[in-house]
């Protein structure tokens, strides 16, 4: 195993050492129990929002707790749950007194923590809400799993929810927000190589040399099969047809278009992606209104890539205009 | 060679049809000849800022277009320079009139075509000066290269200069800022693992299991020497010293740590050189005043990292603060 670390155990609070000091005037760690959170504390009146999950697929979470995005975020151990503990201080940590939400991707660990959190912190006096984010939809269950899993079109709900709780919206509304957004929003991706889990010391998968994991997970879990390696533009068809197919979107629809790299495709190769995205876009008569490319929901260094697709109207167009001031994504201020 | 892409003569032209869709709000391209510029055309009455070198370093350059930062952007084929008549349109599509400055890395190839295309557009009536980033500290001499490689100290003179040409400094002012960056910025990176440029079709260079190029080159040249893989905190004290002894850097420097991945690195892997490094420059008493952490000087997917150090002063400290918006780095608008 090649790679940029010292003790494997260390891998993840060293990460988070790291990242604070770079962005401290953005946020603050706290190692134990361990969570980011906004660097000014938790902002009065204002609905909190709480993301989290396993680490190794920076910059989600942490890298969207800021002005306009979340007030914490609670990273695991690589690929693994966080427990109950750590979730509670940062729901407590976010609660400006108006209600938190917790944003929570559909991995049947994260659901069962954040649940057993927000009973916590109820108890404490915290008004919690949840909703589940599941826009994958290359397969029904998986291996960490019951119904479809929650992948990068979380980035859209953290960004449209914050917004929205950012603008004074309360928890009911914002929480609505976050389910409409989570309602719109499809994603299908696709891996040409593995990353490596420290712990594990070897990649997660194996693939031939002309072979793709077609609808695989952030964590590298199966997708829907094992096909050849096509060209980009064959291979983005199949992604698009998938997602555009499932909601579905229709002609006249206007949608931000996400192509989100896994962690180790280079940024020309998200591009071509995007570009053969878009075109087909224009064959069915769907209006591109917004762009985002990046990897940022990536699998540790796995090659490969995600498109997501989202469907818009007046008011999710201006909560994704409005201002954002986190490590990875900043705009209007 | 397992790529998300098409035809391999396609690659640079399909990518940048791709970020041009993206960014449409920022930029636009131009295919013949090939470069890309401001979608609001050159900015009248401000010098105007062009970069450009071989493709695969990506969002180097074309993703530093925009307000506050370059002009025009040319990018070569994959690691090769371009030729001199594109990066004449880029020149006369940055021209506002008050005369266009060109950044360019120091390898042999770029050096001769930004001379010529100089010389060009100086007798069609435009006034052209040259800064040569040169900030590697690694080799003196190497594979492109007489003297020092330009490498990841770019993205930083590109953004002070195009904060000195924003707030109206003419062509004098704006290249002795550009060249004051270069002469206070130091850089050095490393390789895990090397990318395959598309037209060759396997890996630039061959590692074993336990070995890394440390000193390596931005095409993945030959660096200082081919050591053991060591823990990621050992490997940081080298960079950091060969990095901090050159200039060098003393006790009460104020500075940015700029720590930039290589194109496979995964983002946990740079926080973690990062908390090294930021402890290295308080160990010295050197004051970590900004801080840069991405994937902005990449060399296709290889896995590594890169180290730079560039010595503030207030002025550059203001003109690093200054609002940018181009499709890689956007802050304060």
């Amino acid at each position: 195993m090649k790679k940029l670390i010292n003790d494997v155990p260390d891998v993840v609070d060293e990460t988070l050492d790291g990242f604070a000091r770079a962005h401290a005037d953005i946020v603050m760690v706290s190692h134990d129990p361990r969570f980011v959170s906004r660097a000014g504390g938790p902002v009065q009146g204002k609905v909190g929002l709480v993301s989290g999950g396993g680490s190794g697929h920076e910059p989600l979470h942490a890298g969207f707790v800021g002005l306009g995005m979340l007030d914490a975020a609670v990273p695991g151990e690589v690929f693994t749950s966080p427990t109950p503990m750590p979730i509670v201080g940062a729901t407590k940590a976010a609660d400006g007194g108006a209600g938190v939400l917790h944003i929570v991707k559909n991995y049947t660990g994260d659901v069962l923590n954040f649940e057993t959190a927000a009973d916590l912190a109820a108890a404490e006096g915290t008004t919690v809400r949840a909703v589940v984010v599941n826009d994958d939809v290359a397969v029904q269950d998986s291996l960490y799993t019951a119904g479809r899993r929650g992948v990068a079109g979380t980035v859209l709900v953290e960004k449209i929810a914050g917004a929205a709780a950012e603008r004074g919206d309360d928890l009911d509304a914002v929480t609505a927000i976050a389910e409409k957004v989570n309602g719109q929003v499809r994603s299908m991706g696709l891996a040409l190589a593995a990353g490596t889990v420290p712990h594990a010391g070897e990649p997660g998968f194996e693939l031939a040399d002309d072979e793709i994991e077609f609808g695989v997970g952030i964590h590298g879990e199966p997708g829907r099969e094992r096909i050849k390696l096509e060209p980009a533009d064959a291979l983005t068809d199949r992604l698009m047809s998938a997602i555009l197919d499932d909601l579905p979107f229709a002609s006249g629809d206007k949608v931000l278009l996400f192509v989100n790299g896994m962690g180790g495709t280079p940024q020309s190769e998200l591009y071509i992606v995007f570009r053969r995205a878009a075109e087909i876009l224009d064959e069915r008569g769907i209006t591109l209104e917004r762009s985002l490319v990046g990897s940022l929901v990536t699998s540790l260094e796995m090659q490969g890539v995600s498109i997501t697709v989202l469907k818009l109207d007046d008011e999710l167009t201006a909560l994704w205009d409005a201002p954002v001031n986190t490590p990875a994504l900043r705009w209007g201020v």
